[in-house]
């Protein structure tokens, strides 16, 4: 017998606990706060990082986020399997990526302005075929990114620490070769989790190496990013816009300049929600594996971060 | 020796006899209007129909765009070799569709409203993955079309004459099932050409066949549409949104109701331009074939108009 801790947030916890009952998992108890018995835990690592210490039984946790980082102190406990959720993202970041790529190349805001003032406007339509995009992260989210962008006709350069997974990746860069990767790029996509290796990588000499006509958007974490250099490229024109997903600090303050930085797209950490259904669908896959003795999908190495 | 008529815009034609002439294609002579010795025409059917009585030699005429209507006057002759433009406007169709569709499902105006506002806007977003798209014509646009939206995760129904070629369209319906193909759709587009079978096909009768959270698009031509029954629709929320980029009569006039239908977007048939560049090659491609003797890629058949 497992016991299953449910810890997620108010607003979507009925949807898992539907989902999790509808799957009939065998020789499972849910459980919504923290006993003795939970072995199991499914939840947002911020919730979860709370509980830690009251779980004795504690052998695996199901991540209901990609980035786990409050899980990942080195003060916390460590002795239990960490899953995170991989595969669910992918799908939602291609659509938050081209969503505004595509906004930018159709000139949809200048056309909907023309609209407005009952103006045929036939200026002529970019197109993002041809043009280079740069992914600074090629793992489950970076590969979906990869193939959508090929599947519009672009080029497609990739920076990871050593992997080469994607086969629609052009060419790959590593290491001492992150300004090199940028030279050349159209756009540059950061899609790195939070890690010790990963902190401010998008900085000042990051920026100044893409070209002015280029892109920058972070749909990873707002860790990766110099707030102030971007900042200063985008309102000097040395970068041609911006769109982001995350910050430094989130909720972002009413006061903060990057509201109205210029040519700068900001959403609220919205660009690729969990969805209850699929991450249950994740769990209970992970699950039948578990039950089985088997090794579980998705690990993640508490010393990389991922 | 074959003679080539250029017959495009002022603004396009120094791009397109600058890459026809860095062809270096055999035996061919580019002259830019009519004259008796000329038996090919590259150019804008438009402008092709008004000199058509003037090339005594004529052979064969390849078209700048994918709608050759201009040509396909039964008062005019037909005694040569017509192909259109294809293959080349799928990608750029394609942009323009899910620029539209992701725009509101990433709900990125109402986004940028709250940015100007200096306000974190959290609400979930929506997804193209799982909804119902149908394609009105499934040619060439429509196969980019429906292999656009099964990356999305999009189920891609398709209605068309006879053929069913695209493996990314599920389900094929044809003749009398047009209002079973609307019925469940999330997206309805329409890449139909102007023929005498798809005049107004998009009419009240259809438009009614849709659930009232459809999207309609269309990218085809404006005489597929009745576009009084779809203002209608709109402005009794009987349909979630729509977006033209062709009309019945364009540019569409100043004082027209549509510019300010309810949750309709316009552009102004700017969403696959020909670009001089890829249009010279498919003629080069074509010519190279011809210059063989055998057969062209791309013929229109005159009586079914395309």
């Amino acid at each position: 017998m497992h016991t299953l801790l449910v810890l997620t947030s108010n607003k979507d916890r009925p949807a898992y606990l539907e989902h999790l009952r509808a799957a009939h998992l065998p020789d499972l108890e849910i459980v919504e706060s923290a006993t003795p018995a939970v072995d199991l835990v499914l939840g947002d690592p911020v919730l979860i990082r709370k509980v830690l210490p009251d779980l004795p039984a504690l052998k695996w946790v199901q991540a209901t986020w990609a980035g786990v980082e409050p899980l990942l102190d080195p003060a916390l406990r460590r002795d239990y399997i960490l899953t995170n959720a991989r595969g669910v993202f992918g799908g939602l970041m291609s659509e938050y990526v081209f969503g505004y790529l595509l906004l930018r190349e159709r000139k949809i805001l200048q056309r909907l302005e023309a609209q407005q003032q009952s103006r045929w406007e036939p200026s002529l339509t970019g197109s993002l075929r041809g043009k280079a995009i740069g992914l600074l992260g090629v793992g489950s989210i970076g590969a979906h990114l990869a193939e959508t962008a090929a599947h519009f006709g672009m080029h497609v350069h990739g920076y990871t620490r050593a992997s080469e997974t994607s086969p629609h990746v052009e060419r790959y860069y590593h290491g001492q070769d992150l300004l090199a990767f940028a030279a050349g790029l159209d756009v540059l996509v950061c899609v790195l989790p939070n890690t010790s290796a990963t902190r401010k990588i998008v900085d000042a000499p990051l920026l100044a190496a893409l070209p002015p006509r280029a892109i920058f958007i972070n749909a990873g974490r707002g860790s990766s990013v110099d707030e102030n250099a971007l900042l200063a490229a985008l309102e000097q024109d040395r970068l041609a816009g911006a769109v982001l997903d995350v910050f430094e600090q989130e909720p972002l303050p009413p006061e903060h300049p990057l509201w109205h930085t210029k040519n700068l797209f900001i959403t609220s950490h919205t660009a690729a929600p969990g969805f209850p259904r699929e991450l249950v669908g994740l769990f209970v896959e992970n699950y039948l594996t578990y039950f089985d003795g088997k090794a579980l999908k998705y690990q993640v190495n508490f010393e990389l971060g991922y």
